[in-house]
């Protein structure tokens, strides 16, 4: 048979399969009452090589891990954010700011609990916020860590978007200092990244490099592996370490998991939804397979001491690996958290869950043993 | 609304939606064309917390990796090791025999091409195997790799459970120790478990506890991580530093992605396949959340430096990243690697694919860090 009518076939067949499949799950949606009769359907759809076919799931809230993660993982989707597509600039501002605005009581709230204190700055030109703790420990005097926050270019301004500075101070016992970067649809690429790389000159300006760990989550991790691959351009000194949380490396849907978690991740849902407008809002034009938008394409050797985090349900779990799979390459020192059933950058969401702390506690664990004092 | 009311409605209109998603999806079962339809059904279906709906999905093969890795990727389920229900214990030999037999002739080609050599050897009354490379490179000569083959307790007797042992030997440069413990239906738990013990107690009789590393991938790493929370009990020295690859830790279906990566994983498929009868078939009453058994439950403190692999599409992700909160928990140095779109323990089955290489060049890496010399 030749190949493309073997391929042909096969696609027949599978979608029979999955049909099938779907029939199987269709009278039994709770459980699978009748295995037999799924596993004969899927060993029928996934007998020849190719894509994988999967039956509708009802994934339940794992039983071994804390009531706190229970309810991140268990939390319905978040919309309208995950599947917001504005219509226009006006649109895009109006949920925005719906959305920041929405955040700022909780923020105040747990910077209250916390001890942490938000005082606005400027950063060589680019605004700012300085966030510092109660207290900071001796062995971290002198040390800042710089922090780039998440929201996919467009979500997150101002105050709206210091959740990751505020844990960072409050757990790692750090001075944080956060870049309010600019963003589409006022301001697309290189707005950000220009912005970004200001306000670490403005940090290392008065703190030895060696000194300053670059920490962002999601699109913050993206911007700080890419600021690294600016930095090593312009000769500028890189910081000590960094900390991409669950980065945004690559704005194209590549990455396997970009599929297999879509549906799963309640946080980003899929790559359809606001991720894939809000890529092209930012891009406006420029390949998104430049380093600079998706770092993943770029040169990884000398970069610091890299710390990364994810989820088993996160969207960006490929994301992570990918990176990984590069710093090992290009013989990076790094280490990868993963953590049991979180998806997209929840780590973010609950200050008072036991995740958080474990999770920051290991971002701190790990640049204790990478930064100068 | 009182709660169970509510959890009931809740419930129904779950089913409601997920049924809507399965038609949605099942007009347009290649690619999801329709994807605002799909859209609100997803949303419907995850509009209150609980359990995650999603629906059926054709998963491509991920255009970024290298071909030897696609074609792990895209291989079809492998029936009929992954569904096997044996009705009785000459049914099970029957099986085991005859895909032990398969492997046989492609591992001596492996072995040959390699520069392996195998030879058969008694381990304190235990059978096992000694694996050679061409040449042991300067720095790992008077180091031992001790292996324990994977197959969920029921796979890989003799000679056809020697691949991880080979590929530690060729690609680290190690020789290897690999010990071909008793197996069920004719010896259950823990006929396995002395074995391994036997067997590691004869390594140590002639080498320095720290100039060895325990390396088992799957059950093989299950039993890595048991045998170190018995030889803590029994009072013998532990290895310089263990690797349990993507180890089977807990055999109860505990763990987030015995879920998420169901029907998606090509190699184990669902935990309701061979997996849940060979645990029974093993465990022949006792209870699954012994340490013993499935060694998450057990003591993590005084393990050796750990390192873990796994893969995005692996159905025992949770076990990997459960097993590396109790470490972290633990205070246990540990590193995680976790490869792009790779099922469970594929980095076996092909000696000549890149990833091999990485994985186990990863391996000798960081056992080169925490072996003595």
């Amino acid at each position: 048979m030749p190949a493309q009518l073997r391929a042909a076939t096969c696609a027949m067949a599978c979608a029979a399969a999955l049909l099938a499949a779907a029939a199987a799950q269709a009278q039994t949606p709770a459980v699978a009452q009748d295995f037999q009769a799924l596993e004969a359907a899927q060993n029928l759809a996934n007998g020849a090589p190719g894509p994988r076919a999967v039956p509708s799931k009802s994934i339940p809230v794992p039983g071994d891990v804390d009531g706190a993660t229970q309810a991140l993982i268990a939390a319905p989707y978040r919309t309208p954010a995950w599947d917001a597509d504005p219509a226009d600039a006006a649109a895009w501002h109006a949920l925005v700011d719906k959305l920041a605005q929405a955040a700022l009581p909780g923020l105040a709230k747990a910077r209250a609990a916390l001890g942490v204190t938000l005082e606005p700055v400027m950063l060589g030109g680019v605004k700012g916020f300085v966030l510092t703790p109660r207290e900071v420990p001796e062995a971290h005097r002198g040390q800042v860590i710089y922090n780039i926050h998440g929201g996919g270019y467009v979500y997150g301004p101002g105050e709206s978007g210091t959740a990751e500075a505020m844990l960072m101070a409050a757990i790692g016992g750090y001075k944080v200092v956060a870049v309010d970067y600019r963003m589409p649809p006022d301001a697309p690429y290189p707005a950000a990244m220009d912005d970004a790389d200001a306000g670490y000159r403005a940090v290392i300006a008065d703190t030895d490099p060696k000194k300053v760990a670059v920490v962002g989550t999601s699109t913050g991790g993206g911007m700080t592996l890419a600021l690294m691959l600016r930095l090593k351009a312009e000769g500028v000194a890189l910081p000590g370490a960094i900390a991409p949380g669950t980065p945004w490396a690559d704005l194209t849907e590549t990455g396997d998991t970009y599929k297999t978690n879509e549906w799963v991740d309640n946080v980003l849902v899929s790559y359809s939804g606001y991720l894939s407008h809000a890529a092209q809002l930012y891009a406006a034009g420029h390949d998104l397979k430049d380093p600079q938008l998706s770092p993943i394409y770029g040169d990884f050797h000398g970069l610091p001491p890299t710390i990364l985090t994810s989820g088993t349900r996160d969207l960006f779990l490929s994301n992570i690996v990918r990176t990984q799979q590069k710093l090992r390459e290009a013989g990076v020192v790094q280490e990868l958290q993963v953590y049991e059933g979180l998806s997209h950058a929840q780590y973010l969401f609950d200050p008072a869950a036991p995740v958080t702390r474990d999770v920051f506690g290991e971002i701190t664990r790990f640049l204790d043993g990478h930064l100068a004092r």
